[in-house]
């Protein structure tokens, strides 16, 4: 799973992070799961971002992956609900129609076209790294989110505009 | 989402607790996401259990249906992990055979032979609750875990046994 960490300082985009997690491959999938929990925790502790973007695919491998994709967002997803950050989703043809105008883009496409972006010159070993960063640029691009339903800003906030929701 | 609490004293099971959580569909995916988070978070502040038991499942409707379960899920398992509760999965045809002696019983099979075990004469509304009361049941059937692999008992304990591990 890889991550990537941006900021926007007077219209200048700067990369603060991008990585993978490595996850060994004698950890169970409850370790590996705990692991990105915590991992993710610390990435928000240590940066304070404003704000959480996350891909969302509509098609892989087979479900079995889906469900194992799905399970490692999840916990990724809840440490940014338990730091009360707005959590963004975006297609992977969302991004790379962002990032290069082209939804068909390749990885390596998108790579290439960040590092300009963002004056990269060691481009990372992984892939998965750039594509969180990618994310996080299509993000950036779409400026503040138009309409409420786009953004959710934690569970206070809901709760406060959805009195009585939840039974 | 289904969930069930049980608890075994002198070798009597006792149900705590069986329900569904019911998100409106006017919530956001994000919002869904911090309703099930914080709605575990506070059953386990609230009962306070010694293991945490999650379905497995190897098969779905499709990807796309994986991948919203994987990450409700994943949330759930979160608030697991950061309350330090080992976690266990089981497949569904696990569960259903520890409950019924049949791999391929039926929900309602299952149900009835919980109700029967757990003295439950108000059945619930929804057959996900016995489903989740199903999974800890096997859980519990499976007695203390035989193997360290089986079981997760949180971050600490892990760097403990594998100092130098995450890089």
């Amino acid at each position: 799973m890889g991550f990537g960490l941006i900021s926007r300082k007077n219209k200048q985009l700067v990369l603060i992070q991008m990585d993978v997690l490595k996850l060994g491959n004698k950890l169970t999938s409850g370790e590996k799961l705990s692991a990105i929990f915590h991992k993710v925790l610390e990435l928000i502790d240590t940066h304070r971002p404003d704000e959480f973007a996350i891909e969302a695919p509509f098609y892989g491998k087979n479900v079995q992956s889906m469900l194992k994709l799905g399970r490692a967002q999840g916990v990724a997803i809840a440490a940014a609900v338990y730091r009360q950050l707005p959590i963004f989703e975006y297609s992977p043809r969302k991004v790379k129609q962002s990032i290069t105008g082209r939804g068909a883009a390749s990885k390596e496409q998108v790579a290439a076209m960040l590092f300009r972006l963002l004056q990269v010159s060691n481009p990372p070993d992984y892939l998965d790294a750039t594509d969180a960063v990618a994310v996080a640029m299509c993000h950036m691009f779409q400026g503040a989110p138009k309409q409420e339903e786009d953004r959710y800003s934690g569970w206070e906030a809901f709760i406060s505009r959805n009195p009585g929701r939840l039974g």
